[in-house]
């Protein structure tokens, strides 16, 4: 039997890239949900296409718990096409020959942004523990502060997949008027009992790594990959869905005839497993992986609002798309419809599609065809609207 | 921040209690799937009620993964009742004062029955990993050689939820003849891709906690429990489900009233899976958790047969009562309609029924009047045509 570090390269290694950044905060701190002021942090972004001289095309794709600014284009880490390669991009349905595109890493990240790997100006160590909590709205008002310094008042359309679709309705709440048309998919208003319960395993896993060092490992010079290996592993079993585990590995045996009545990898699915796990500690941060996972937990829109999700889209005058995927557990349909009520409650503009799919939650990342068919219209109807066109 | 060990008791210490063990394959020794050959060892199990003068009434029941002999009274190790004691018992559905309940610790147990924590005669060290890697049908095959042992020559009923249920299955398939009636409840002919993944997860957990010693810990004087604590709690969530989560803690905090911007466990969901973590590391061996979750991921019943589950009951004469629960994502419904079309095919007598119930997997182990309606109604009948009311 071997145990997963065996399995893994030599973790995260804090790479020498330099990432495309600029300072925040500088003139004005941010002031976190936690009270904690944060000043003149970087924050690391990439655009695609270019900006109209009216200034109506921008388009913020807000990205989820282990993505990262890389949108389109390679990957300077992981030697692959961005994240949401299939769907941004010339002549793609975010087409960057027509609108601006921008992704930041978002607060708390690992990949040039602020947060407990880098370093803190005020001890010249990294930040590790000592870094504040953040909040969903938080990772908002940082991105409107990259919006303010790029000089761009609002954007045409805010759109995300699971915690990326979290910041977009934390930016339909708290920028109404900088809000042309939002895309929440797959996500959900309040992070439920069960998605704590699987974030808390996985923080669990890392915080149990004797090398985890309570969160100083940069420090000590090691890295908690087998626990953020681990967690990796769980939350990956949960992307996916039962319907897609079974027709892409089913039973199947790797590279073997027969089990072999020992701990090895028999089974694709749990080769398949180890190396999800093993490749994520070569790209991600495991404090970083506490940070967001928190974030995401305390996720709860409606708590500011008197726990009237209406009230948080009284302002908006966005119009909204609303999707989810049929085989996704972990954000089901019924938490879409829940935010489609609301915005309905607040007389906003909705549509609404529940797309029909085996791939469960990772469905935003995949070719999905009815998924594209229904972004692609309702994005040339707010082009229509907001006069793209001409 | 508190790492899991913090949590938790001391750990797996091996207690000082005497199960009733009885000696197995003495004379003739138990061939396993795998080839090994197992002689001479201990197989501790429980007993309740008395065996009537034509041994016409025994009762079997297989626990699922974490369970083990005690089924009901007190259990001896963690000061509570056993873990079916609203089901097992003088005048409950298995009612004592009629039937014989016989309940054994699995093949590969840490309760008694021999397993990688016990004693190997050949070197008087613990087995470890060198203990031989078993199936489903070892398991039964084992449970066959007790009632030789105990002079049974066949059950009134074999009974059991989750692995209990595979049991179950493997009971007709492979001892057709002993077995009146049977009743799989939750669970499946075959592990699904799905399972298989989420105990991947939970066995890479504890072979990368460092005091795993690749599976030599009771020789070096160590207990790998954090590891053992994550598995558990990856593992409690796929017992419950999404409703079951959202009722019982929804996202409730515990003991304050606004959450920290911590890591501490703000949400009792948090502190309920910490605590069923820590708890388990006190009764359970690891390593057995690596046999056991192997045991049930190699579980494909119809393997044998060509692919064709109905071939595994042509044999069969029981009567059996299929079980399932609405909210069990684990062991799907789907899954129990499988095993019944193919009962269907071998023209073998089964009723079946699909219980509506927010508990999910755990269902079968909890307070529910429709199981339990359905249970009792299945036994008068068996008991009618069995002639156990005369």
């Amino acid at each position: 039997m071997t145990a997963p570090d065996e399995h893994s390269a030599a973790g995260f290694e804090a790479p020498e890239i330099s990432h495309r950044t600029i300072q925040l905060g500088v003139e004005e701190s941010l002031r976190l949900d936690c009270g904690v002021e944060l000043r003149d942090f970087p924050m690391a972004f990439e655009t695609y296409g270019t900006l109209n001289e009216s200034k109506s095309n921008a388009i913020l794709v807000c990205h989820a718990l282990s993505g990262d600014q890389y949108v389109a284009g390679d990957h300077p880490m992981i030697g692959r096409p961005g994240w949401w390669e299939v769907v941004v991009g010339p002549g793609k349905i975010l087409d960057t020959d027509k609108y601006f595109v921008i992704c930041s890493n978002i607060l708390g990240g690992c990949m040039g942004t602020v947060g407990p790997k880098e370093t803190n100006p005020e001890t010249g160590e990294p930040w590790g523990l000592s870094f504040p909590v953040i909040t969903i709205a938080d990772m908002v008002h940082a991105q409107a502060m990259l919006l303010d310094a790029l000089d761009i008042p609002d954007l045409f359309c805010v759109i995300g997949g699971s915690m990326g679709g979290m910041q977009v309705l934390e930016w339909a709440a708290l920028y109404p008027d900088r809000v042309f048309s939002a895309v929440p998919i797959a996500c959900s208003a309040l992070h439920s009992a069960q998605n704590i319960a699987f974030h808390e395993t996985g923080r669990q896993a890392i915080t149990a790594d004797p090398d985890w060092r309570s969160g100083d490992y940069h420090r000590q010079g090691v890295v908690p990959h087998r626990g953020l290996a681990i967690a990796r592993m769980v939350a990956h079993v949960t992307y996916m869905s039962e319907a897609s585990l079974h027709s892409k590995f089913g039973r199947k045996l790797q590279d073997r005839d027969s089990v072999t009545y020992g701990f090895d990898a028999d089974f694709q699915v749990e080769s398949y497993l180890r190396h999800q796990g093993s490749t994520f500690v070569d790209r991600f941060d495991a404090n970083s992986y506490l940070y967001i996972t928190r974030a995401m937990d305390y996720f709860d829109l409606a708590e500011r609002y008197d726990g009237v999700l209406a009230q948080a889209f009284q302002e908006t005058n966005a119009r909204f798309c609303v999707i989810s995927f049929t085989t996704d557990w972990l954000y089901p349909t019924a938490e879409s419809r829940h935010i489609v009520k609301a915005l309905n409650a607040a007389a906003a503009s909705v549509s609404f599609a529940e797309i029909e799919t085996d791939n469960g939650h990772d469905a935003f990342l995949l070719d999905e065809p009815e998924f594209w068919r229904v972004l692609r219209g309702f994005l040339d109807g707010a082009d229509e609207q907001r006069g793209l066109l001409g």
